[in-house]
């Protein structure tokens, strides 16, 4: 058990220090290189899915489409039942896409602010655009709406996904348009939405007639520990009456590989023939053979829910380390508190105000590189440069607890520095 | 040798009428039903390209990176490398894409429109933009303008590309600010530029700073009886002291596989790392497996010329089909004149003026389906009424003499009831 180290004396918060940095220069020593910083699976769960490489498939599609040639925008029929099957999506709403769902929401968003949808007006002629945050976040979703020059607010994040009050207050100015939301295991807290936070997001008064959920569920069947229930965003919305607020993004990216898998989005009936329509411009179709090969491999929702409790079992241990190297360092210290993921591929830590980029800057210097501090904020501003995001699904089990090992003393020497220094 | 049909006397014409009537309902109850609209590649090349799906391929690219994880934003280094070598073009300048050159384009144009280049205002905040579309061109570029508000003007296309005395009045207009070009074999008219007109693109004066060039260079090695040179858009844009002009586009749609191949975007130096910057808020990485499988099939520019070749082989003899059925029927009629393409993938009949419509009606009506008449101009007005595309590749031999026949007869058809009108 460990002693809370914010109630030492001066001295005794100095000899912890020297114990500290000998124990940080002994590491450091180690000429240890690791990289935990983003979510990436790791060689050992990408070889899983080598069939996909190599296994024979039919290039041609259920109606008779030659998945060679042109033809197909919205993606091959067996694709979009597979799908819907998988999420408990009509595949009526469901446009299947290349190989990044990221690209979709890229491209959505971009939609949204060139052209507008369900004949409001386009984003880009709005003086002021605010879109909400939930924070800490996914770093990439902020980017997007930061290079469109959107205001962004942050929401803080319950044990049941966004703080709904906070929500259902800001909605009420015409300027916010949108919300940003990974509803299972959220990148990088692990939380998932409540019945009751996607109910209220369905029915939630919003100023804004084309106000938008962009509804990320990138962790949808990324179960560690058994199933987490999701209510279903679309039933939210037309339940509220609001039909076409809800825009679903999803991919196989950490199903079968990052980069080379196949990802869809879902909407609102409304909404789908108008978005089509402006997809038709930008392309012929999506790479149908990358459907075909993907989904002779996932299958239907069994196989593909035995898939990933192969990955699971590769990603537990991993994150077992992670959790219970926290524990038995961190615990009782009073330096940081931390989340239990259920599913998905990250862990959050709170660290004592102003000390998440010191913990980062001295495990780089010890040859840990971690997720830069702040970037689970918009623009990067942490405002009390306390969280970091553990990506634990890329090193091996062995190289993890040494990167955990130089993470705990890293949030401790830092702590103890500030401390002296308060 | 056939007659000049525009000279015939009122009782000619309707004997000749009368004659064409019973040819066209013969035609009708043989009830063909064929396709001649797009110009996509036929099953038998598709063949050709098999061994891509099944082929074994190292995920691993040549520096180490795994092409299954994350990662690589601009493409493989070995990827950069072939099509530089196959085009001709710095590898620094280019970026590997996804399976649409067209999506590039699409995205490309966006960029400008919503962020500018090179420290230029975004397009979307000028009252006006216009666009030189050289016609008949190809369809899909200009929806891309068309989409974007942009005001579309044709350019009378010459033998050796797009009339370059009206280009360089043109852009005189600082409202203009960028041309569509398809260098090599013009889709429709099979029409290549010619250095002049290169090297005239590169140094004519713009009014507007950042006017750019498409250079969709889609047939750049599609030839059908031997290479076509082409002057360097790049050096001829270096020389004329506007380094940054030139957006050159290219895509394996049509030597692999239409939507399941490799696309690329090459751009002056100056502007790649900007525009790179703004991909990377787009996606983490297009798909490089599909970029290792591709090249492990191409190789090299030899071997890739070889595989056009037996692309070629398949080809030709279609060509010959569609010129040697024009020029047994139409020759010396009156009623039409048409290019003699040296690669690509189209022919371009131009008919009486008034008449392209009804053709395109009369073979839809007796089963062959023909691109839409005026889908070669801006906003598929075409203002003679004149110009239809034939695309060849898709049908066999033996289906596209048929069609061809259809094709003449509907031809005269529509000329000698437009005669008879008069």
């Amino acid at each position: 058990m460990n002693g809370n180290i914010c109630a030492l004396s001066r001295g005794e918060l100095e000899a912890l220090k020297t114990e500290l940095d000998q124990a940080y220069a002994a590491f450091r020593s180690r000429g240890v290189k690791l990289d935990m910083s983003r979510g990436k699976p790791s060689p050992d769960q990408l070889d899983v899915c080598n069939p996909i490489l190599t296994e024979p498939f039919s290039f041609k599609a259920e109606n008779g489409m030659d998945g060679r040639n042109y033809g197909g925008l919205d993606g091959l029929p067996e694709m979009k039942r597979y799908f819907g099957e998988l999420l408990g999506i009509d595949p009526a709403r469901i446009v299947i896409g290349g190989n990044a769902s990221l690209t979709l929401m890229y491209d959505m968003m971009m939609r949204l602010y060139v052209f507008g949808v369900g004949g409001h007006a386009p984003w880009r002629t709005f003086d002021k655009i605010k879109f909400l945050c939930p924070s800490p976040g996914y770093d990439r979703h902020f980017a997007i709406t930061q290079e469109l020059g959107f205001e962004m607010i942050p929401v803080r994040m319950t044990e049941n996904g966004p703080d709904m009050d906070e929500v259902e207050r800001l909605v009420a100015d015409p300027a916010v348009k949108g919300i940003w939301c990974v509803p299972l295991y959220s990148n990088p807290q692990g939380i998932c939405c409540g019945d009751d936070t996607v109910k209220r997001l369905g029915k939630m008064k919003c100023a804004a007639p084309d106000f938008k959920i962009f509804w990320d569920n990138a962790y949808g069947v990324h179960h560690l520990y058994g199933e987490t229930p999701l209510y279903d965003i679309f039933k939210a919305c037309e339940e509220g009456g609001n039909p076409e607020r809800a825009y679903y993004f999803f991919s196989t990216s950490k199903i079968t590989f990052p980069g080379g898998g196949v990802s869809i989005f879902a909407t609102g009936y409304g909404e789908h023939d108008e978005i089509l329509k402006h997809l038709g411009i930008q392309t012929i179709s999506y790479d149908k053979l990358n459907q075909l090969r993907t989904l002779k491999f996932l299958k239907d929702k069994p196989t593909t829910m035995r898939h990933m409790e192969k990955m699971a079992a590769l990603l537990r241990p991993k994150f077992d380390t992670v959790l219970d190297t926290l524990e038995r360092e961190l615990a009782g210290t009073g330096l940081a508190k931390w989340t239990k993921p259920r599913g998905g591929y990250f862990v959050a830590v709170d660290v004592l105000p102003g000390c998440a980029k010191r913990v980062v800057e001295l495990a780089a210097q010890a040859g840990v590189k971690l997720t830069a501090a702040g970037a689970t904020w918009p623009l990067h501003r942490d405002p009390a440069d306390s969280n970091l995001r553990l990506a634990p699904s890329y090193p091996s089990v062995g190289e993890l607890a040494q990167a955990m090992e130089l993470f705990c003393l890293a949030v401790k020497l830092a702590a103890v520095e500030k401390l002296l220094n308060a």
